[in-house]
């Protein structure tokens, strides 16, 4: 069945965050790589923990906070302009060409609060019928809530939205949730052991389009 | 005020997680730190993503897959036995003397679920007043129904409970839910960037007592 809507999950699955990793290797060459790593990592630990403590702050501060550690983790000078480049992500080579070509309605569905994630979707040009935040939810993904926001916004029941992430435990998340799922995963990473698979594994955005 | 019960976590503070990576250096030679890193890092996040997707398994379970993505990421055979580690972790040396020494009740509060913690504690000989898991909630750490199990089990108002974690983000869990919290930070390392701060930072069990 074909779905009415497909919501996409944005850093990493429609924009690209290897800049980042670039901009850090700039800042602190032969650090960059495993400073942007363990940016990465703390920033989704303290989503979840923030979650779980029902301590929820905007991602545009826990991308910060996540950042101050590391640099502290890593004996680093902390330079906080480096969260700026989350506002200057580039889309995937071929993000643009697949949502022109996808009829059915789109939609991002983001961790990022809303100082960050519209600056990103406006400058980006990308054409989306809506870009949802977890903000107004104060929980971050994978919660039920954050999923079930865009079936109250679209208007359209779980079964029939498809929903793509790069994230493995983001596309296990809405599995579970119930959606369709297609998880986009370009690193050939394993699977991740949560109880859930997949509908369908892609390589790139474009193989949705088949 | 000095506190009427303290609630110790267990992995990491009371027990010593190091055999678990001896063990995997003498399975993996040459992968064991890298192996027993991602698989501790890969088992929390399950704890924390199962919570927030409201599909909780057992702690044991949750373990067993974590290291199976490992294994799977480290292009390593998967030996479930390692998992068995757990149930054998000496308690650090000063662990004993320590919690004989304090006058108050004294409990574990653990993500571990009955089927390994139960047998951990009992072979290790430590005296505990109350032996409490997560299983019972369905939720992990740092959720703030947990820390209400200690509350409601010892019988003691929160304030009055002192909490023990080598783990920073579970002693500020604790913290964000009102307990007196002594972070046990063995290897000197960074502070959690996650809005609390810890009451006393210790280096190991027996500064407690000071």
């Amino acid at each position: 069945m074909t779905p009415q809507a497909l919501v996409f999950d944005a850093y990493g699955t429609l924009y690209d965050v290897h800049s980042v990793a670039s901009r850090c290797e700039a800042s602190y060459p032969g650090k960059g790589a495993q400073l942007s790593q363990l940016w990465r990592a703390k920033q989704l630990e303290y989503t979840w923990q923030r979650s779980l403590m029902q301590r929820y702050a905007p991602f545009s501060q826990v991308t910060r906070e996540a950042l101050e550690y590391s640099c502290a983790a890593l004996g680093l000078a902390f330079d906080p302009s480096l969260t700026q480049e989350y506002l200057r992500l580039a889309p995937f080579p071929e993000a643009r060409a697949t949502l022109e070509r996808l009829p059915m309605k789109k939609a991002i569905l983001s961790n990022g609060s809303p100082d960050v994630l519209e600056p990103l979707v406006r400058d980006s040009g990308l054409q989306l019928d809506a870009v949802l935040s977890v903000h107004e939810l104060r929980v971050y993904k994978p919660a039920p809530q954050v999923y079930e926001l865009a079936v109250q916004r679209l208007g359209v029941p779980r079964e029939r939205i498809g929903f793509v992430s790069s994230n493995c435990w983001d596309a296990l998340g809405a599995k579970s949730f119930g959606f369709r799922v297609y998880w986009v995963n370009r690193g050939a990473a394993p699977l991740d052991r949560l109880g859930f698979e997949p509908d369908a594994v892609v390589r790139s955005l474009d193989e949705i389009l088949r």
